[in-house]
C-alpha cells in the first residue's frame, strides 16, 4: 500500500544502519549496451560473482527485465531469488527503495523520486521511467507498505544512516542543479531527517574525484563502520586532486558530532592508483545520443569505501592494486567477527560505480 | 530452485483439492487487443471486480506487464499484492503453477509446459513464450522449489483434483493433436498421476459445447465439491448439443469410483441458455493474424462450474440469466458456510474463459 499523508517521522520509522543484521540482499541484472562493454557480458560476470558471495551470507534477490530471466534462471545460483522487475539499468542502490524499520517488527519502504542522477539537466540516460518503479516493485516484494514521494529525487547511494539518528551525505549531490534544484539545503536537510527518521545530517562537501556520474555520492568516499566512526577514502598524495577532496571531508568530520552528540572517529582507506578506461574497453560500449559518454584515459571513480556490509562479510570492490590489501586489513581490523570478501571489480568501475551501487538491503525488522 | 531428476510423486508430494484452505491467489492483467475488446477495459472492469472481491477472502496476487503496473497502482486494492509478470494474455489457471504440498508444510510448483491452447496446430496466439514462464515466476515469488517439464504440455484447467488420488480431466482436451500428440492416453495418464501425486485419472470424454478455445477444459463442465462428489454441468433440452455431453458425462462419472473405491456423486448445474457474441461486440476487438478470430453470433461456452472456490467463498460467474439463481442455490447448499460471490462475466465469457480461468490458487502447506 502507498502511504501519501503521513511520513516515518511521524510513525515512528528511521532508516538502520547497513551493518545491522539483514533479511536480504536485492540486486538488478545489467544488461544496457550503452554502459556496459560487450554486451554487457563481463559486467555480468561481475554481477554473478557478488550475488553468488553475498548468498553465501544472506538470501539475495535479483531483478530482471524479461529479456535476461532465463538466462538467470539457468544460472541456478544457490539462495538466489529470481523476479521480474523492469529496470533502465542496474543500479538499485541508487533507483531501489529505502527500507525504515520502527524497531518494533514493522518494516516499510520509502520510493524516492528517481532521475538518473540529474534528469533532463545531467541524467545519465532517458527515459528512466522503469527505474522509478523499482523502489515500489521490492516493497511490493516485501510485502511492505511504503511512502511514495512524487517530487523529492534521491538516490540511495546518496545517503548513509548509523541507524541512531545521523545520516551522511555530499554537498555535491544533494545540492546539484539536477536533482532539487527548487529546494534549499534546510530543506533538502528537513526531507532527509523526516524520510529516514533522523535527527541531524552531516554533509562532507564533496565526494570522489571524478564521480561525475553521480555528482559525489556519499557512498564512494565515506560509510558508517560503527555509530560514531565512519572509513573515509583517503589520499597521501597531495598532488593528487582526491587529496583535497579527502582532506577537506576529514576536517569537517572532525569537526562535527552526531545526532548523540559524539564525536566522528574517521578512519582512513587509501584509494588505488588512478584507473583509467583503456581504448579498447571504451570502443565495446555502444554510443548512444543521450546516454553518458565511456571515453579513452578517463579517469574512473575507484574507492574501497563502496563496499558492502551484509550478515557476516563484507563485500569490497578490489582493483589489482598494491592499495588492496590495506583495504582488506583495515576492515578485517574494523569488522573482526565478518569475513571479507575482496572481489575484482574492474568491470564495475567501468559501468560508473561499484559494489555498493549494485546492492539494496532489506533490514531484518 | 528448478528440479529436473525427480517427480512429486517420488518425494510425497500431491496436489490439494481447490476447496482446501488457499495461502492466496493469483490472477494476471489482461490487457491484449486482439482478444479483449474495447482496448480491454470492459475486461479489465471485470478483473477488477473478482480481485476484489476474492481480496476479501484472501490475499491476491496480481502480475502484471510492465505497461499496466501503474494503473494497478492506483487502483489501490486492498489485499492485493501487484508485481511485474510478463505474460502473452491473462489466463494464469492454464499458464500458471500447479502448487503441489506434502502433508508435512512443505509446498512446491509443478511448471507444465504451456503452448497457447495447442501450440502451431491450433494454438490461440503466437508467440506464448512471456505465459510459459509464469509457473516458474509464481514459484520464485513463493519461495517455492519447483518441477520444471521441459516436453510435457498441460494447462491448469484441464485438470481438478480431489487432493485424495484422484484427478479428473477431459480426453476432447488431453487427447487433443496440439497437446501432446506424440504420446498415448496411458503415458499422459501417467504423467497426471506422477505429477499431481495421485492414483486415478478420470476421464470425461467431452467438456462443453463450442469450448474450442481450450478443447473441453474440464473446469468449464466438472469440478470437485468435496472428495466423491462433484458438480457437472447440464443441459435438459435434448436438442441442445450441450445435452448430450453432459449425457455422457454423467453416464461415465456415474460408473466410476476414486482412487479410494468411492462411487461418483454427481450435483447437476443447468447451463446459462446460449450465450453468442454481438455484431459490437465482434467488431471491437482487433483484428491480428493468428490469433483466434471473436465472430458475430458464435456461441460462447457459458457454465457456471467454472466458478473458483476460495477461502470462505464461491466467486461465481453469471450471465443475467434465468439459471442464475439455481446455480446460486446449488452452490449455496453444498457449501453452507461459504458466501457465494456472483459476479456478472460476460467480459469473460468474451475473452474465452470465465472465473476459474483467470485465478490460480497456491495452498496453504
Amino acid at each position: 500500500m502507498r502511504i501519501i499523508g503521513s511520513t516515518p517521522k511521524e510513525d515512528g520509522y528511521y532508516m538502520p544502519a547497513e551493518f545491522r543484521e539483514h533479511r536480504c540482499t536485492y540486486l538488478l541484472w545489467p544488461e544496457r549496451e550503452d554502459n556496459w562493454r560487450d554486451n554487457a557480458e563481463p559486467a555480468q560476470g561481475a554481477f554473478e560473482k557478488v550475488i553468488r558471495t553475498i548468498a553465501k551470507y544472506e538470501p539475495v534477490v535479483v531483478g530482471t527485465n524479461k529479456s535476461q530471466y532465463q538466462h538467470l534462471i539457468e544460472m541456478n545460483m544457490p539462495n538466489v531469488q529470481i523476479v521480474e522487475m523492469s529496470n533502465n539499468d542496474a543500479w538499485i542502490r541508487d533507483c531501489g527503495a529505502t527500507f525504515v524499520i520502527n524497531g518494533r517488527g514493522g518494516m516499510r519502504a520509502v520510493d524516492w523520486k528517481f532521475n538518473a542522477w540529474g534528469g533532463l539537466v545531467n541524467g545519465l540516460y532517458f527515459p528512466w521511467d522503469q527505474d522509478d518503479w523499482v523502489a515500489a516493485k521490492m516493497a511490493a516484494i516485501e510485502g511492505a507498505d511504503y511512502y511514495h514521494l512524487s517530487d523529492f529525487i534521491l538516490e540511495g547511494g546518496s545517503i548513509h544512516s548509523d541507524g541512531e539518528g545521523t545520516i551522511l551525505t555530499t554537498e555535491e549531490c544533494l545540492l546539484n542543479e539536477g536533482r532539487n534544484a527548487n529546494m534549499t539545503k534546510e530543506e533538502i536537510e528537513e526531507m532527509l531527517k523526516t524520510y529516514c527518521g533522523a535527527e541531524k545530517v552531516l554533509w562532507i562537501p564533496q565526494g570522489i574525484y571524478m564521480d561525475e556520474d553521480t555528482n559525489g555520492h556519499v557512498d564512494n568516499i565515506c560509510q558508517f563502520v560503527a555509530p560514531g566512526k565512519v572509513v573515509l577514502a583517503w589520499e597521501d598524495n597531495r598532488d593528487d586532486p582526491q587529496y583535497m577532496r579527502s582532506k577537506i571531508a576529514l576536517d569537517y568530520l572532525e569537526s562535527e558530532t552526531d545526532a548523540k552528540g559524539r564525536k566522528i572517529e574517521v578512519v582512513k582507506m587509501h584509494v588505488p592508483n588512478p584507473v583509467t578506461i583503456t581504448d579498447h574497453e571504451s570502443r565495446h560500449v555502444d554510443i548512444v545520443e543521450g546516454s553518458f559518454p565511456r571515453n579513452e584515459g578517463d579517469r574512473l571513480p575507484a574507492s574501497y569505501v563502496n563496499y558492502y556490509n551484509c550478515n557476516g562479510a563484507i563485500i569490497l570492490p578490489i582493483f589489482n592494486d598494491p592499495h588492496d590489501q590495506d583495504a582488506i586489513n583495515t576492515l578485517q581490523a574494523l569488522f573482526p567477527d565478518k569475513t571479507i570478501e575482496p572481489i575484482y571489480a574492474r568491470e564495475l568501475l567501468l559501468g560508473g560505480g561499484n559494489i555498493h551501487c549494485i546492492t539494496q538491503q532489506v533490514p531484518r525488522p
